[in-house]
Protein backbone atom coordinates (compact mmCIF):
# COMPACT_ATOMS: atom_id res chain seq x y z
CA UNK A 1 0.00 0.00 0.00
CA UNK A 2 1.24 3.37 -0.62
CA UNK A 3 1.49 5.94 1.77
CA UNK A 4 -0.28 8.62 -0.34
CA UNK A 5 0.20 11.62 1.71
CA UNK A 6 3.58 13.53 2.61
CA UNK A 7 4.58 16.04 5.04
CA UNK A 8 1.90 19.72 3.93
CA UNK A 9 0.71 18.04 1.24
CA UNK A 10 -2.90 17.86 0.98
CA UNK A 11 -5.64 15.83 -0.50
CA UNK A 12 -8.13 17.77 -2.67
CA UNK A 13 -11.51 16.17 -4.22
CA UNK A 14 -11.88 16.28 -7.73
CA UNK A 15 -15.65 15.66 -7.76
CA UNK A 16 -15.25 13.08 -10.45
CA UNK A 17 -15.97 8.95 -9.78
CA UNK A 18 -14.73 9.91 -6.37
CA UNK A 19 -11.07 10.76 -7.44
CA UNK A 20 -8.78 12.60 -5.49
CA UNK A 21 -5.32 14.80 -5.98
CA UNK A 22 -2.41 15.24 -3.97
CA UNK A 23 -1.54 19.03 -4.09
CA UNK A 24 1.26 20.72 -1.65
CA UNK A 25 0.40 24.09 -1.15
CA UNK A 26 3.13 25.92 -1.51
CA UNK A 27 4.36 24.02 -4.85
CA UNK A 28 2.61 23.09 -8.04
CA UNK A 29 -1.70 23.53 -7.04
CA UNK A 30 -3.84 23.41 -10.43
CA UNK A 31 -5.87 26.30 -11.35
CA UNK A 32 -8.91 26.77 -13.38
CA UNK A 33 -6.60 26.20 -16.68
CA UNK A 34 -6.27 22.80 -15.93
CA UNK A 35 -9.88 21.89 -15.26
CA UNK A 36 -11.09 24.29 -18.48
CA UNK A 37 -8.00 22.47 -20.75
CA UNK A 38 -9.50 18.97 -19.93
CA UNK A 39 -12.92 20.05 -20.18
CA UNK A 40 -12.25 21.12 -23.83
CA UNK A 41 -10.26 18.26 -24.79
CA UNK A 42 -11.98 15.04 -26.48
CA UNK A 43 -10.78 11.92 -26.02
CA UNK A 44 -12.26 9.29 -28.06
CA UNK A 45 -12.29 5.48 -28.16
CA UNK A 46 -8.66 3.75 -28.36
CA UNK A 47 -7.24 6.73 -28.81
CA UNK A 48 -3.92 7.22 -26.80
CA UNK A 49 -3.32 10.35 -25.38
CA UNK A 50 -0.42 12.11 -23.74
CA UNK A 51 -0.47 15.60 -21.61
CA UNK A 52 3.01 17.25 -21.59
CA UNK A 53 3.97 19.66 -19.06
CA UNK A 54 1.42 17.35 -16.47
CA UNK A 55 2.61 19.10 -13.14
CA UNK A 56 0.87 17.01 -10.41
CA UNK A 57 -1.19 14.85 -13.18
CA UNK A 58 -4.36 16.66 -12.74
CA UNK A 59 -5.05 16.57 -16.54
CA UNK A 60 -4.81 12.87 -17.43
CA UNK A 61 -6.38 11.98 -14.13
CA UNK A 62 -9.62 14.52 -15.29
CA UNK A 63 -9.90 12.71 -18.79
CA UNK A 64 -9.85 9.08 -17.29
CA UNK A 65 -12.28 9.87 -15.23
CA UNK A 66 -14.34 11.23 -18.70
CA UNK A 67 -12.68 8.82 -21.47
CA UNK A 68 -13.49 5.35 -21.12
CA UNK A 69 -10.95 3.11 -22.56
CA UNK A 70 -8.23 5.11 -23.74
CA UNK A 71 -4.79 5.03 -22.33
CA UNK A 72 -3.28 8.43 -20.90
CA UNK A 73 0.10 9.45 -20.49
CA UNK A 74 1.36 12.46 -18.38
CA UNK A 75 5.01 13.85 -19.17
CA UNK A 76 6.82 16.26 -16.35
CA UNK A 77 10.12 17.54 -16.37
CA UNK A 78 10.17 18.31 -12.24
CA UNK A 79 10.62 15.44 -10.05
CA UNK A 80 8.30 16.56 -7.31
CA UNK A 81 5.46 17.00 -8.81
CA UNK A 82 5.81 14.31 -11.22
CA UNK A 83 6.27 11.62 -8.05
CA UNK A 84 2.80 13.26 -6.42
CA UNK A 85 1.18 12.83 -9.81
CA UNK A 86 2.71 9.04 -9.92
CA UNK A 87 1.26 8.84 -6.07
CA UNK A 88 -2.22 10.41 -7.05
CA UNK A 89 -2.66 7.75 -10.54
CA UNK A 90 -1.98 4.89 -7.81
CA UNK A 91 -4.38 6.55 -5.21
CA UNK A 92 -6.96 6.46 -7.57
CA UNK A 93 -6.81 2.90 -8.73
CA UNK A 94 -5.82 4.42 -11.88
CA UNK A 95 -2.24 2.61 -12.77
CA UNK A 96 -3.52 0.31 -15.73
CA UNK A 97 -5.01 3.66 -17.39
CA UNK A 98 -2.40 6.65 -16.73
CA UNK A 99 1.21 6.41 -16.78
CA UNK A 100 3.19 9.42 -15.49
CA UNK A 101 6.90 10.01 -17.07
CA UNK A 102 9.42 11.76 -15.31
CA UNK A 103 11.30 13.73 -18.46
CA UNK A 104 11.72 15.99 -20.91
CA UNK A 105 8.12 16.78 -23.67
CA UNK A 106 11.71 17.47 -26.16
CA UNK A 107 12.63 13.38 -26.08
CA UNK A 108 8.54 12.21 -26.16
CA UNK A 109 8.78 11.56 -29.52
CA UNK A 110 12.25 9.33 -29.28
CA UNK A 111 10.85 7.56 -25.90
CA UNK A 112 7.57 6.45 -27.24
CA UNK A 113 7.81 6.82 -30.81
CA UNK A 114 7.24 9.87 -33.66
CA UNK A 115 3.87 9.52 -34.73
CA UNK A 116 2.42 7.52 -31.57
CA UNK A 117 -0.02 9.83 -29.65
CA UNK A 118 -3.93 10.77 -31.33
CA UNK A 119 -4.35 13.42 -28.41
CA UNK A 120 -1.89 15.81 -26.75
CA UNK A 121 -2.68 18.66 -24.14
CA UNK A 122 -0.63 21.39 -23.26
CA UNK A 123 -1.11 23.76 -20.02
CA UNK A 124 2.35 24.88 -20.89
CA UNK A 125 4.66 27.82 -19.07
CA UNK A 126 2.94 31.24 -19.92
CA UNK A 127 5.49 33.66 -19.58
CA UNK A 128 8.24 34.57 -21.85
CA UNK A 129 12.26 33.86 -20.15
CA UNK A 130 12.85 37.83 -19.09
CA UNK A 131 9.35 37.97 -17.11
CA UNK A 132 10.59 38.63 -13.78
CA UNK A 133 10.91 35.31 -11.09
CA UNK A 134 12.88 36.26 -8.45
CA UNK A 135 11.18 35.77 -5.57
CA UNK A 136 9.64 32.38 -6.97
CA UNK A 137 10.46 29.18 -5.59
CA UNK A 138 12.20 27.43 -8.67
CA UNK A 139 9.58 24.92 -8.93
CA UNK A 140 7.09 27.50 -9.35
CA UNK A 141 9.10 29.56 -11.60
CA UNK A 142 9.69 26.48 -13.87
CA UNK A 143 6.07 25.63 -14.29
CA UNK A 144 4.93 29.24 -15.03
CA UNK A 145 8.03 30.71 -16.78
CA UNK A 146 9.64 28.99 -20.42
CA UNK A 147 12.31 28.28 -18.19
CA UNK A 148 13.26 24.48 -19.52
CA UNK A 149 10.91 24.94 -22.71
CA UNK A 150 9.13 27.19 -24.65
CA UNK A 151 6.32 27.65 -27.15
CA UNK A 152 8.24 26.48 -30.17
CA UNK A 153 9.34 23.15 -28.07
CA UNK A 154 6.20 22.62 -27.61
CA UNK A 155 4.65 23.14 -30.76
CA UNK A 156 7.51 21.23 -32.36
CA UNK A 157 7.49 18.26 -29.82
CA UNK A 158 3.86 17.81 -30.13
CA UNK A 159 3.89 17.62 -33.88
CA UNK A 160 6.65 14.82 -33.36
CA UNK A 161 4.65 12.89 -30.99
CA UNK A 162 1.32 13.30 -32.89
CA UNK A 163 0.14 10.92 -35.42
CA UNK A 164 -0.88 12.68 -38.63
CA UNK A 165 -4.50 14.15 -38.05
CA UNK A 166 -3.97 14.38 -34.50
CA UNK A 167 -4.88 16.74 -32.05
CA UNK A 168 -3.09 19.44 -29.76
CA UNK A 169 -5.34 20.64 -26.74
CA UNK A 170 -3.84 24.25 -25.10
CA UNK A 171 -4.34 26.04 -22.85
CA UNK A 172 -2.61 29.98 -22.54
CA UNK A 173 -3.05 33.61 -22.60
CA UNK A 174 -4.46 35.75 -25.13
CA UNK A 175 -1.16 37.85 -24.85
CA UNK A 176 0.53 34.98 -26.52
CA UNK A 177 -1.92 34.52 -29.34
CA UNK A 178 0.15 35.28 -31.81
CA UNK A 179 3.53 33.51 -30.62
CA UNK A 180 0.93 30.33 -30.07
CA UNK A 181 -0.31 30.47 -33.77
CA UNK A 182 2.62 31.17 -35.36
CA UNK A 183 4.78 28.15 -33.18
CA UNK A 184 1.83 25.82 -33.66
CA UNK A 185 2.04 26.85 -37.49
CA UNK A 186 5.90 26.94 -37.58
CA UNK A 187 5.60 22.90 -37.23
CA UNK A 188 2.43 21.88 -39.19
CA UNK A 189 0.18 22.38 -36.47
CA UNK A 190 -3.15 24.24 -37.85
CA UNK A 191 -5.24 26.07 -35.67
CA UNK A 192 -9.00 24.49 -36.06
CA UNK A 193 -10.73 25.71 -32.81
CA UNK A 194 -10.15 28.66 -30.58
CA UNK A 195 -12.16 29.66 -27.31
CA UNK A 196 -11.47 32.31 -25.01
CA UNK A 197 -12.60 32.18 -21.57
CA UNK A 198 -13.51 35.53 -19.92
CA UNK A 199 -14.26 36.14 -16.31
CA UNK A 200 -17.12 38.71 -16.90
CA UNK A 201 -19.66 39.14 -19.76
CA UNK A 202 -18.91 42.41 -20.14
CA UNK A 203 -14.95 42.02 -20.06
CA UNK A 204 -11.91 41.08 -21.66
CA UNK A 205 -10.74 37.40 -22.28
CA UNK A 206 -7.74 36.67 -19.86
CA UNK A 207 -7.69 32.72 -21.07
CA UNK A 208 -7.57 30.94 -24.42
CA UNK A 209 -8.35 27.60 -25.56
CA UNK A 210 -6.92 26.43 -28.57
CA UNK A 211 -7.16 22.81 -30.98
CA UNK A 212 -4.74 22.85 -33.72
CA UNK A 213 -4.45 19.24 -36.00
CA UNK A 214 -1.65 18.18 -37.58
CA UNK A 215 -1.40 18.31 -41.04
CA UNK A 216 -4.92 20.23 -40.91
CA UNK A 217 -6.43 22.82 -43.73
CA UNK A 218 -6.54 26.44 -42.74
CA UNK A 219 -9.72 27.54 -41.28
CA UNK A 220 -10.28 28.92 -37.81
CA UNK A 221 -13.92 28.21 -35.97
CA UNK A 222 -13.94 30.31 -33.19
CA UNK A 223 -16.61 29.41 -30.49
CA UNK A 224 -18.78 31.66 -27.94
CA UNK A 225 -16.44 33.16 -25.09
CA UNK A 226 -16.55 31.28 -21.39
CA UNK A 227 -18.11 33.41 -18.87
CA UNK A 228 -16.06 32.77 -15.59
CA UNK A 229 -18.22 34.57 -13.24
CA UNK A 230 -22.17 35.85 -13.29
CA UNK A 231 -23.10 39.35 -12.24
CA UNK A 232 -23.51 38.47 -8.59
CA UNK A 233 -19.71 37.31 -8.62
CA UNK A 234 -20.74 33.65 -8.50
CA UNK A 235 -19.40 30.44 -11.22
CA UNK A 236 -21.66 30.68 -13.99
CA UNK A 237 -23.62 27.56 -14.53
CA UNK A 238 -21.31 26.19 -17.23
CA UNK A 239 -18.45 26.43 -15.54
CA UNK A 240 -19.80 25.00 -12.45
CA UNK A 241 -20.82 21.78 -14.67
CA UNK A 242 -16.92 21.78 -15.57
CA UNK A 243 -16.14 21.35 -11.68
CA UNK A 244 -18.49 19.36 -10.14
CA UNK A 245 -20.27 17.53 -13.40
CA UNK B 1 -20.46 71.18 -60.08
CA UNK B 2 -19.85 67.62 -60.02
CA UNK B 3 -23.28 65.49 -61.13
CA UNK B 4 -22.77 63.19 -58.31
CA UNK B 5 -25.38 60.93 -58.88
CA UNK B 6 -25.74 58.21 -61.98
CA UNK B 7 -28.14 55.66 -62.80
CA UNK B 8 -29.50 53.18 -60.12
CA UNK B 9 -27.16 55.00 -57.56
CA UNK B 10 -28.53 55.98 -54.41
CA UNK B 11 -27.27 58.81 -51.51
CA UNK B 12 -27.25 57.64 -48.18
CA UNK B 13 -26.59 59.38 -45.05
CA UNK B 14 -23.17 58.50 -42.49
CA UNK B 15 -25.02 60.24 -39.42
CA UNK B 16 -22.02 62.10 -38.90
CA UNK B 17 -21.47 66.12 -39.82
CA UNK B 18 -23.54 65.84 -42.79
CA UNK B 19 -22.21 63.45 -44.51
CA UNK B 20 -23.47 61.72 -47.21
CA UNK B 21 -22.27 58.46 -49.56
CA UNK B 22 -23.08 57.34 -53.23
CA UNK B 23 -24.01 53.66 -53.32
CA UNK B 24 -25.15 51.38 -55.91
CA UNK B 25 -27.21 48.78 -54.91
CA UNK B 26 -26.22 46.55 -57.32
CA UNK B 27 -22.50 46.99 -57.12
CA UNK B 28 -20.48 48.14 -53.65
CA UNK B 29 -22.64 49.15 -50.55
CA UNK B 30 -20.51 49.52 -47.23
CA UNK B 31 -21.72 47.10 -44.29
CA UNK B 32 -21.09 47.09 -40.63
CA UNK B 33 -17.44 45.99 -41.25
CA UNK B 34 -16.20 49.55 -42.24
CA UNK B 35 -18.34 50.79 -39.73
CA UNK B 36 -16.80 49.32 -37.05
CA UNK B 37 -13.02 49.77 -39.13
CA UNK B 38 -13.40 52.93 -38.89
CA UNK B 39 -14.78 53.14 -35.55
CA UNK B 40 -11.49 51.07 -34.22
CA UNK B 41 -8.90 52.68 -35.80
CA UNK B 42 -7.25 56.14 -34.57
CA UNK B 43 -5.79 58.83 -36.42
CA UNK B 44 -3.86 61.56 -34.56
CA UNK B 45 -3.31 64.86 -35.31
CA UNK B 46 -0.97 65.51 -38.08
CA UNK B 47 -0.92 61.87 -39.00
CA UNK B 48 -1.38 60.30 -42.69
CA UNK B 49 -3.85 57.87 -42.98
CA UNK B 50 -4.64 55.20 -45.84
CA UNK B 51 -7.37 53.37 -46.70
CA UNK B 52 -6.31 49.73 -48.92
CA UNK B 53 -9.23 48.80 -51.00
CA UNK B 54 -11.16 51.60 -49.96
CA UNK B 55 -14.20 50.43 -51.98
CA UNK B 56 -16.78 54.04 -52.53
CA UNK B 57 -14.75 55.44 -49.44
CA UNK B 58 -16.85 55.44 -46.46
CA UNK B 59 -13.87 54.52 -44.18
CA UNK B 60 -11.87 57.49 -45.04
CA UNK B 61 -14.73 59.91 -45.06
CA UNK B 62 -15.80 58.06 -41.47
CA UNK B 63 -12.48 58.79 -39.95
CA UNK B 64 -12.42 62.73 -41.59
CA UNK B 65 -15.85 62.80 -39.57
CA UNK B 66 -14.07 62.37 -36.56
CA UNK B 67 -10.36 63.31 -36.95
CA UNK B 68 -9.72 67.10 -37.79
CA UNK B 69 -6.00 67.74 -39.10
CA UNK B 70 -5.13 65.41 -40.41
CA UNK B 71 -4.70 63.73 -44.44
CA UNK B 72 -6.57 60.70 -45.55
CA UNK B 73 -6.50 58.66 -48.72
CA UNK B 74 -8.38 55.78 -50.03
CA UNK B 75 -6.84 53.20 -52.51
CA UNK B 76 -9.13 51.22 -54.56
CA UNK B 77 -8.09 48.89 -57.63
CA UNK B 78 -11.86 48.93 -59.34
CA UNK B 79 -12.59 52.13 -61.19
CA UNK B 80 -16.11 52.13 -60.69
CA UNK B 81 -16.05 52.44 -57.04
CA UNK B 82 -12.96 54.57 -56.79
CA UNK B 83 -14.79 56.69 -59.11
CA UNK B 84 -17.88 57.11 -56.81
CA UNK B 85 -16.01 57.46 -53.98
CA UNK B 86 -14.22 60.79 -55.27
CA UNK B 87 -17.54 61.92 -56.14
CA UNK B 88 -18.52 60.96 -52.73
CA UNK B 89 -15.50 63.06 -51.54
CA UNK B 90 -16.44 66.04 -53.64
CA UNK B 91 -19.44 65.81 -53.04
CA UNK B 92 -19.24 66.24 -48.79
CA UNK B 93 -16.92 69.26 -49.71
CA UNK B 94 -13.71 66.67 -48.70
CA UNK B 95 -11.32 67.41 -51.60
CA UNK B 96 -8.96 69.00 -49.63
CA UNK B 97 -8.75 66.67 -46.78
CA UNK B 98 -9.48 63.28 -49.15
CA UNK B 99 -7.93 62.09 -51.81
CA UNK B 100 -8.64 59.08 -53.44
CA UNK B 101 -6.83 56.61 -55.97
CA UNK B 102 -7.29 54.56 -58.22
CA UNK B 103 -4.50 52.29 -58.61
CA UNK B 104 -3.12 48.73 -57.10
CA UNK B 105 -2.57 48.63 -53.09
CA UNK B 106 1.30 46.57 -54.27
CA UNK B 107 2.02 49.61 -55.83
CA UNK B 108 1.64 52.00 -52.74
CA UNK B 109 5.00 52.53 -51.72
CA UNK B 110 5.95 53.28 -54.84
CA UNK B 111 3.93 55.68 -55.54
CA UNK B 112 3.70 57.63 -52.21
CA UNK B 113 7.39 56.64 -50.99
CA UNK B 114 7.83 53.60 -48.23
CA UNK B 115 7.18 54.40 -44.64
CA UNK B 116 5.79 57.57 -46.00
CA UNK B 117 2.01 56.13 -43.63
CA UNK B 118 1.66 56.96 -40.07
CA UNK B 119 -1.83 54.66 -39.83
CA UNK B 120 -3.31 52.39 -43.21
CA UNK B 121 -6.73 50.76 -42.67
CA UNK B 122 -8.18 48.14 -44.67
CA UNK B 123 -11.58 45.96 -45.51
CA UNK B 124 -9.52 43.32 -47.36
CA UNK B 125 -10.99 40.58 -49.48
CA UNK B 126 -12.08 38.21 -46.83
CA UNK B 127 -12.40 34.74 -49.11
CA UNK B 128 -9.84 32.65 -50.33
CA UNK B 129 -9.60 31.99 -53.91
CA UNK B 130 -11.07 28.70 -54.81
CA UNK B 131 -14.57 29.49 -52.74
CA UNK B 132 -17.15 29.64 -55.47
CA UNK B 133 -18.08 33.66 -56.62
CA UNK B 134 -19.62 32.16 -60.19
CA UNK B 135 -22.66 33.88 -59.43
CA UNK B 136 -21.31 37.20 -58.50
CA UNK B 137 -20.75 40.09 -60.83
CA UNK B 138 -16.92 40.80 -61.17
CA UNK B 139 -17.05 43.76 -59.23
CA UNK B 140 -18.17 41.61 -55.80
CA UNK B 141 -15.83 39.06 -56.74
CA UNK B 142 -12.61 41.20 -56.77
CA UNK B 143 -14.30 42.92 -53.19
CA UNK B 144 -15.15 39.58 -51.83
CA UNK B 145 -12.21 37.59 -52.93
CA UNK B 146 -8.93 37.07 -52.81
CA UNK B 147 -8.79 37.97 -56.34
CA UNK B 148 -6.54 40.91 -57.11
CA UNK B 149 -4.70 40.57 -53.83
CA UNK B 150 -4.52 38.35 -50.97
CA UNK B 151 -3.64 38.51 -47.00
CA UNK B 152 0.20 38.07 -48.13
CA UNK B 153 -0.01 41.20 -50.91
CA UNK B 154 -2.00 43.54 -47.75
CA UNK B 155 0.71 42.62 -45.08
CA UNK B 156 3.41 43.23 -47.44
CA UNK B 157 1.72 47.07 -48.99
CA UNK B 158 0.99 47.74 -45.37
CA UNK B 159 4.48 46.57 -44.24
CA UNK B 160 6.51 48.70 -47.28
CA UNK B 161 3.74 51.88 -46.96
CA UNK B 162 3.61 52.51 -43.24
CA UNK B 163 6.56 53.95 -40.61
CA UNK B 164 8.43 52.24 -38.43
CA UNK B 165 6.11 52.55 -35.46
CA UNK B 166 3.19 52.71 -37.59
CA UNK B 167 -0.41 51.34 -37.58
CA UNK B 168 -2.43 49.04 -39.67
CA UNK B 169 -5.80 48.49 -38.56
CA UNK B 170 -7.87 45.75 -40.06
CA UNK B 171 -11.46 44.30 -39.92
CA UNK B 172 -11.58 40.51 -41.57
CA UNK B 173 -13.20 37.33 -40.67
CA UNK B 174 -12.27 34.69 -37.66
CA UNK B 175 -11.96 31.89 -39.89
CA UNK B 176 -8.91 33.57 -41.14
CA UNK B 177 -7.30 35.05 -38.12
CA UNK B 178 -4.36 32.04 -38.49
CA UNK B 179 -3.62 33.48 -41.95
CA UNK B 180 -3.89 36.93 -40.62
CA UNK B 181 -1.61 36.82 -37.85
CA UNK B 182 1.10 34.83 -39.66
CA UNK B 183 0.51 37.42 -42.43
CA UNK B 184 1.14 40.35 -40.49
CA UNK B 185 4.42 38.68 -38.58
CA UNK B 186 6.14 38.06 -41.69
CA UNK B 187 6.11 41.00 -42.71
CA UNK B 188 7.34 42.71 -39.55
CA UNK B 189 3.90 43.89 -38.48
CA UNK B 190 3.15 42.68 -34.44
CA UNK B 191 -0.37 41.97 -33.65
CA UNK B 192 -0.80 44.23 -30.68
CA UNK B 193 -4.59 44.56 -30.39
CA UNK B 194 -7.33 42.23 -30.92
CA UNK B 195 -11.30 43.03 -30.69
CA UNK B 196 -14.15 40.21 -32.07
CA UNK B 197 -17.33 40.94 -32.73
CA UNK B 198 -19.95 38.25 -32.10
CA UNK B 199 -23.88 38.92 -33.26
CA UNK B 200 -25.07 38.07 -29.64
CA UNK B 201 -24.05 37.92 -26.00
CA UNK B 202 -23.49 34.05 -25.92
CA UNK B 203 -22.67 33.27 -29.59
CA UNK B 204 -19.67 32.72 -31.31
CA UNK B 205 -17.75 36.27 -33.09
CA UNK B 206 -18.08 36.38 -36.93
CA UNK B 207 -15.79 39.20 -37.16
CA UNK B 208 -12.38 40.53 -35.82
CA UNK B 209 -10.98 44.14 -35.54
CA UNK B 210 -6.96 43.98 -34.94
CA UNK B 211 -4.44 46.31 -34.93
CA UNK B 212 -0.67 45.59 -35.76
CA UNK B 213 2.20 47.89 -35.05
CA UNK B 214 5.22 48.03 -37.80
CA UNK B 215 8.14 46.82 -35.28
CA UNK B 216 6.21 46.26 -32.41
CA UNK B 217 6.97 44.12 -29.25
CA UNK B 218 5.12 40.47 -29.20
CA UNK B 219 1.91 41.07 -26.82
CA UNK B 220 -1.47 40.78 -27.57
CA UNK B 221 -3.87 43.47 -26.03
CA UNK B 222 -7.29 41.14 -26.20
CA UNK B 223 -10.48 43.85 -25.93
CA UNK B 224 -13.48 42.49 -24.68
CA UNK B 225 -16.16 41.60 -27.47
CA UNK B 226 -18.43 43.90 -29.20
CA UNK B 227 -21.69 42.28 -28.78
CA UNK B 228 -23.84 43.91 -31.85
CA UNK B 229 -27.55 42.86 -31.01
CA UNK B 230 -29.38 42.65 -27.15
CA UNK B 231 -31.56 39.69 -26.21
CA UNK B 232 -34.44 41.50 -28.30
CA UNK B 233 -32.31 41.40 -31.54
CA UNK B 234 -31.82 45.32 -31.95
CA UNK B 235 -28.43 47.22 -31.89
CA UNK B 236 -26.88 47.77 -28.65
CA UNK B 237 -26.00 50.72 -27.24
CA UNK B 238 -22.29 51.01 -28.35
CA UNK B 239 -23.43 49.97 -32.19
CA UNK B 240 -25.99 52.47 -32.08
CA UNK B 241 -23.59 54.77 -31.34
CA UNK B 242 -21.28 53.95 -34.12
CA UNK B 243 -24.01 54.12 -36.67
CA UNK B 244 -25.58 57.44 -34.81
CA UNK B 245 -22.57 59.49 -32.56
Amino acid sequence: MIMPLKDGERLDDLHRNGYKIIQHPKGFCFGMDAVLLAAFAKVHKNENHMDFCCGNGVVPILLAARYAGASFYGMEIQEQPAEMAKRSVALNGLCDKISIIHGDIKEAADIFGHGSFDVITVNPPYMPPGSGFENESTEMAIARHELKCNLDDVALAASKALRYGGRLYMVHRPGRLADIICALRDHGLEPKILRFAQPRAGGAPNMLLIMAIRGGKPHLNMEPPLIIYDSKGVYTQEVRELYYE
